[in-house]
């Protein structure tokens, strides 16, 4: 395995899901940041489940614990270790179908790779659950940026083949948090929602696309020609469970349009340079060109669903008929919107420091 | 600038488009594979440019030398160092438009995080040039996955909309090859020809979709959470100039199904496990589960066009128009396919050896 | 700051002297190690101090807890959390002397660093507390290395001027634990301890010089030219607070010899290639040769001492007096022995898995 | 192999001694240093042999050729590729003797590592003359560390038993290069040639002992705990076959000291904080102190000698004699002296930059 991420501003993750804790430590966050427990507890709320009808009824009731690294309400340049205890885990439904290897989930390769001395509980290491690690680091990566005036935000744009219209970043700014499926158009929200309702009833599940945007992040981000900047982004929002495809900008609808239409002319506004259009998803060359970046995410439906499912039995190497149960959500991409964020946060974070655009604050 | 990609199988590329070489160092290669020059240069011959009409005229031959790492025609275990040396630059064109920055390039942004130091002779460093380097080492790691029996295929599977249609790996392999535009789907490709003679004709560009094929991985390559497979394929691919979308499997096509449809169930066939379809495109918890890996790859249109374009004098500060001269492929995606299965044999093959399956015949 | 060691084998250490805990998350353990809590307290147990007058009075009653990585009782190949969380701590009589620049301590340049922000309360992460991770992570290490048959020893051979006598593996492998300065010459150890109570009774203090041994290594661990078995180790052994020099085989000595003298021998023995003597200490060209590895590590005098001493006042920037109070070993040097066994395990375990010599029952 | 050192200012080596080149690509260098064939070529003729009576006789007419990364006169930020072809090569010798062991030298634990295909031409990649690359990047380090005044000095301090007195800094700069010995202390440097001259005409061989020396870094260069300034400083070292034994300031002999006498009491001069003593090396906590960074390295005897020694011969698994015949320096220390330097420089460099000291007429 390799729970590291970051080259300046290093994490890594540890825990399992229905083990001790979720933790991760950050390495390399400047000293002098002012960071309490309730800045982390913030964005670790934004991703807990059982927060409506449309969500996983387990209940999380995760609270962070910051045992390293912080002295006196300030970070020291010290490694900053930061924790959740895991409660409200039920992990007994998990050994009656031990065996099976559940579609859509890493129960098979994992067993393979680590030769069955995995914890399956809940996909153990394999778990959504991880991203509470990610949420953790990303609330210190986001104070970080913020020192900066750079801004992270993601919001659902499609659920289930609904699609949300274009918003403006104000609009999105100000609603996404407003509803259960955080889709800052709220006429698609209510359909997204009613959708998965309906899935969820059929013991179905629904996939989602994230938008996630960075804003007002420095020119020359990046560290072409291998560690760009859409390749370290791309790499670090794979690491999310369920994510199956990441696209900058204009994407794959850009490769059916022709030059002159996808090109960004430049421009002159206010004695700046910037482009017209933002088909390039405010990356050129591996590098940020100043314009917002802007990636588009896609989520897999949910692979644990209560219907019948045909698989193997591995330890019996017969098949078997397999019916989840537990408590999943219907549709992962509105818990994953902040995990999105996360990682987005971490990533532009660990260019900022690699780039030396510090704040100047921490220097 | 970070140049260095791999972590056990460690490549290191340099060089510049109008620069006197283009050059890769392979450090991590075990020792005792057999290798000449004829074995990278057939490689090398397949992204050359001025194969066809409806490429690049400039003529790069392109000739390979072997300068360390290879003692009597076996690899050593020292790195090896392969180098091709520039011919026929023409530089002068790009003097007179050097401060233009061409809508679509690294222009602006390699200016100012090199502070206009930059070599932008043909784009220097973010050249699509730059790329002789992967397929160089991609050659080697052919060579080395060649032992284990994995095979690395790409093909264009759409061009300017047009799609080619659903074929079997056989007919893949077959016909890639075939035409200009490597795509199997021969009526699709008469198609994709026939429209990028359009665009040039107009002055314009057209962008494509690439799939890569993986077969035979070993079950278990990747190393979660952070070094997955897929986050690590994709890091490789975004490092091509003129990438912008990767997705595994259903993709963003998935994101629409729900789960019951996107599941692949797991069978029993041959004594072996499998799956029943390839939605997950290979890969499960970022771990390779047996099945063909199918990643598909979003090629913008090439942003040199000789149509006018506004733009900006970066040294004068004001707009200025644009009619980009040069020998430019009007879609780079037929010249993308052989990259794009270099990046992946060595992402296939650096994640090969850090898993330990190194071929018995060089342990 | 980093505070990551090794490649394959990772150790990630965080925590502070007088902070909540000390910490070390392990990424990159083969699943299916055997490993319990035992296990790792054996190890912190040597290094505990308080164990006799001629140590620190502070009582560290390190208890480790696993908190993630193990699953009924074994390794899962997911990351290991090892903690201590720290108790009997005073924190009081730092407070009086903080802004004082404790002569030989990190005081000055950590405050430098990190701008002031750093726990400066017993040195905080710049204590030798901190190696209590490091002596977790050791433990896992050895576990792993045992499978192989690698062992690994250290034993103190000079104290405050007072050399042991050279004995052989069997002699040393004995006596290591039997006194509390880990000479194994107890003659030597007697004088030892007599010199380090006179040293604490006049408010100095000692150094010494700790020697590491390494049996059955496999040949060939290593990999030059940079991450040479020799250059990780040093590397490795200079992170342990008080080391100012390492030396393999006749090392400084050795650079007094003519090559007929220094040389050795290549022999064969029992069918095996083998070295008459061992001034190389196990390494030639950065690669173990299979006779034992040698190391020798100085370790400076204790820099808190009773007596009074010269320095600044860093915030009124004027010379002051000062007196170290406080719970201070007189001499480090036997309480570094198993550090330095742990880092010669974890170096070594890396390089083994690096090297692909993975105990067979865990592959 | 791993040929790659440095996090942030990257060299990658490659080349063997009787191979068609050696060479270094340098990943990480900032846009707009000035640089030519010229700043590399005065490094690299430091360490050229042929130059005295007491080197050895090969003539290494090294040309060094900048084939990548410089524009214009300045760096890019790309990539720098450094070559010198190697002439002068006889390579005959060799093969007589290919079987035979040399003591000493890596060639069994070279043929074990890599299953007998390693270059054993002159030592492959395991010879001395591949420190031409380091040589080659160490020019490009110093002249980055000039532009912030940072100065590197090596000197040698004993050979055969014969120490150098002690000299000022500004002594030690002027004399250096006045004797083929680069011993400052001119007295002892004629007693060294002559002991020299007199191990060659006994077919013998003398080792020595190397300081290295940084002045006017910066307070705060390192990152502990692990990348310590002295932790990364001796793994470079041990990076130049030979070397066997680091130390730092007081190093060795001041383990042998009290804790009074080794520690450096803290004073005010000039306004600044600086300390009496240099015990430390200048390094405290892992981290640089503003005081002349002091370090000393020992050489072993050249394990090349005319003497007939015993050996295997390793396929025929039988004990051999052998009588190396070729041009050795029957002394490596001095021209190790220039290499020295250079490893210094490289990781002083990059240290400077993951500290972001970097050149403000750079950034």
């Amino acid at each position: 395995m390799s729970n590291i991420f970051g080259k300046d501003f290093k994490i890594m993750c540890f825990g399992e899901s229905h083990g001790r804790c979720i933790g991760v430590v950050i390495d390399g966050c400047p000293a002098g940041l002012k960071l309490a427990e309730k800045d982390i507890q913030e964005e670790l709320d934004k991703r807990k489940p059982g927060q409506s009808r449309i969500a996983s009824q387990r209940k999380e009731e995760d609270e962070v614990e910051i045992i390293s690294g912080v002295f006196r309400g300030f970070t020291t340049g010290a490694p900053i270790c930061l924790l959740v205890f895991n409660k409200d885990v039920k992990s007994e439904s998990y050994e009656k179908f031990k065996d099976l290897l559940r579609p859509g989930h890493a129960d098979f390769t994992s067993f393979i790779k680590y030769g069955g001395f995995n914890d399956y509980r809940g996909g153990g290491r394999f778990s959504g659950r991880i991203t509470a690690g990610f949420v953790m680091a990303g609330a210190v990566a986001k104070k970080l940026l913020n020192l900066l005036k750079i801004e992270i935000l993601a919001h659902t744009v499609e659920i289930g083949g609904i699609k949300a219209k274009k918003l403006s970043i104000d609009e999105i700014r100000k609603n996404i948090y407003k509803n259960e499926v955080r889709c800052a158009d709220l006429g698609a929200a209510k359909k997204m929602i009613e959708a998965i309702e309906r899935a969820r009833k059929e013991g179905d599940s629904l996939g989602g696309i994230i938008e996630g945007i960075v804003l007002n992040a420095p020119i020359g981000l990046g560290e072409p020609v291998f560690d760009t900047l859409d390749g370290e982004i791309s790499k670090a929002l794979f690491s999310i469970p369920g994510v199956k495809g990441v696209e900058f900008g204009s994407g794959f609808s850009g490769a059916e349009l022709m030059g002159s239409q996808n090109n960004d002319l430049f421009l002159i506004k206010r004695g700046k340079i910037t482009t017209k259009t933002n088909n390039a998803g405010g990356i050129l060359g591996g590098l940020s060109n100043g314009m917002p970046l802007v990636v588009r995410v896609a989520i897999k439906p949910t692979p644990s669903i209560a219907k019948s499912q045909m698989t193997v039995n591995i330890k019996k190497m017969k098949q078997e008929e397999l019916k989840v149960v537990g408590r999943h959500d219907p549709c992962i991409a509105p818990r994953a919107v902040p995990v999105v964020e996360a990682m987005l946060a971490i990533t532009i974070c660990d260019f900022v420091i690699r780039a030396r655009f510090i704040p100047r604050a921490l220097k």
